[in-house]
């Protein structure tokens, strides 16, 4: 599938924009957020299983359940969560976002991110949301600007878009996208908001959403842990004028399929942002007893602390990928097992039926740094494989983590 | 309990030694140790639950059913798993060790540690160990040559022993332990070697190993990564002359707690000399619906790299303990939650009832910069309570694991 511009702005009548409100003392970007349908939408969400919800979590999922939500308001800075008047705070900042736009309250859906257990700072939102309405643009500046309001310790804008036919009828789907720490499967601290000008049922477009994140950000992670806030929207306007997906089939394949590619990619991308990340870590299981398997072990890969440094250190240290793969709960044949890294340096076979190859050092230190790393898992189970993006583990995620608060 | 010197030379009857053979090219250190009982014994084992396990742990596992083993034979450097003849060298090491202090094979237990997948040079391990056997000794220094020679990325040796009356007869447990990284819970790569002059059933001494495993090596974390070579031993010889333990009882109760204080002790040193630790990092979990609740909530939080890097920093970021809590898989209010930060610096209540409070800035950093810091979580759901161990995440464990094997 091939992507286009214009990020949450690409499908037709959704605006955006992005304004620095001053969220912490001493802003320097954008803060807030805004995203807009011309038109009533249809609305799903997924969010994070923490049992530490944040409260505008908390209030998404009850407005969610309407399902006729058609804007987001979203800052960065402040978590509100586990913080005095966050529950008062975040409905404050739902009824401000309906005001400002000329929608009911429960039109409207909040979304923070940033540190856990501090005030949010609800006067900053109440001053810069008029003068974000106010620059709210159709134009791929408008997501641009969004897309940047919602960044935390992210070094990159992360945006996407595609096209696809359904019905004979072109549909766009688009998103941004943040998230660099406390990112794990499950949800990691991500936000990530779709847009879709097709006409789709409530129902059809919870499904598609699921199934979208179950394999783009729910196989990502940078840290391993679960964040309080996260959360992945998704608003349908439906003023493509396709005709209505109400049910499975060709069509609903179709748009699954064009979300999950702009998923995928966007969670492809948040873990190459990673914090301090300077190797994007891919792992593919093939050959797993099934699917699920195939998605723990990729998962327990890249998620290995040892793993992470040793692909920071360039060093073909497959024992550590084995060894991940022993504890991750699934059961399998050792002595059924090879493993290479590939980039575009290159290929190298190193572990074949669970015992170490003699190799080529230098030609897997040409393969091991380059920016992005595959591994590669070749099982004897099954048909199961999956594939799981995560970071190497760098000085840089500690001094950023060490010292975050200041 | 109070300890006294000595480690597994501490209690009647055992010998220990290191010495330097060459496992690897360049050794710098001792790397081959023998534990050996004047008398025959009883023994029992724990060992890693990964699925990938190394050739000498499957052996022991097979030996220790046999429950007569009296000596143990342990390199470091390499973890003979994964790699070309390790099943054949692991019975060599077996048979040479036998061989070399005239006893039969099934009495003889093994363990290696170190690198996964390359090839155990049993040539050095065979020219180093009559060596070994020369210079085993009963004094403590025995037993101190033998704990360096288990050392991989450990920067201090691990010992322990103490003494408790049995029957009225006292009764010593000492114990070597190395373990620096790839440990996690469901025993880390560590090994531990206890030795025991009590008299105790093969049955009465499994099941005391379980219990002393379970709230001590099994409630840390380094880094998240669980072994393919850890190993728990226990050698008991009966020398002490005490009424053998056969059943529960205030015997047992007491030879229990006695190994309990060893392991518990060891298993916190362990943490605190975790792969570039500047912290031990203790969080205690209290008020939880279970003790099993308790755990797995304390070692989620000792788990969570963003705690780990907030202590390395000296940053009371409590929201990423709240956070840890709240992905553990276990149900709570966080509402009933109260966090406190503590150590010699003093004690700071930094979140109440789930929601972030004011505090004195420069208190929670004269607290946070000791070497030991305690995470207090009160809860509010029952009577359960654990205490976990883990360290904090730094610069140097990424240096040491980016660059481990050359």
């Amino acid at each position: 599938m091939s992507f286009i511009e214009g990020g949450v702005c690409a499908p037709k009548g959704f605006q955006a924009s992005g304004v620095m409100c001053g969220i912490r003392p001493n802003p320097v970007k954008n803060d807030l957020a805004v995203v807009a349908s011309d038109e009533p939408c249809t609305c799903a969400g997924v969010f994070t299983k923490n049992v530490v919800k944040a409260a505008p979590v908390l209030l998404d999922m009850e407005t969610v359940k309407l399902g006729k939500a058609r804007a987001i308001i979203a800052n960065s800075g402040i978590a509100n969560a586990c913080a005095e008047d966050c529950e008062v705070n975040a409905r404050k900042m739902q009824q401000l976002g309906a005001g400002a736009l000329g929608l009911s309250s429960d039109e409207v859906l909040v979304c923070s991110t940033g540190i856990i257990g501090q005030r949010l700072n609800i006067e900053a939102v109440e001053e810069g949301l008029p003068g974000a309405v106010e620059k709210l643009s159709h134009s791929p500046e408008g997501s641009a600007s969004a897309a940047e309001a919602i960044m935390t310790t992210d070094t990159v804008r992360k945006e996407q878009a595609t096209e696809v036919l359904i019905g004979g009828v072109p549909v766009r789907i688009g998103a941004i996208v943040k998230g660099s720490g406390m990112i794990h499967p499950n949800m990691g601290t991500m936000l990530c908001f779709a847009t879709t000008d097709c006409a789709i049922s409530r129902e059809m477009l919870d499904s598609a959403l699921r199934k979208a994140c179950n394999i783009s950000f729910n196989r990502i992670s940078v840290d391993g842990d679960m964040s309080t806030n996260d959360t992945f929207l998704i608003l349908a306007n439906g003023m493509a004028g396709n005709p209505v997906i109400k049910e499975e089939g060709e069509d609903y394949d179709r748009f699954v399929a064009a979300l999950q590619s702009v998923s995928c990619d966007l969670a492809r991308r948040m873990a190459a942002d990673g914090e301090g990340a300077k190797h994007l870590m891919t792992c593919t299981v093939t050959g797993a007893a099934s699917e699920e398997d195939a998605e723990i072990l990729a998962k327990s890969v890249i998620s290995s602390s040892l793993t992470k440094a040793a692909i920071f250190g360039n060093d073909a240290n497959w024992g550590r990928v084995l060894a991940a793969m022993g504890y991750s709960g699934v059961q399998f044949d050792p002595d059924g097992v090879d493993i290479s890294f590939r980039s575009v340096g290159g290929e190298i076979l190193v572990c074949q039926k669970g015992h170490g190859l003699e190799f080529d050092e230098e030609l897997a230190s040409a393969i091991l740094t380059q920016d992005e790393v595959e591994i590669l898992c070749e099982m004897t189970e099954g048909d199961g494989e999956a594939t799981c993006w995560g970071c190497d583990l760098t000085y840089d995620y500690v001094k950023i983590n060490g010292d975050y608060r200041s």
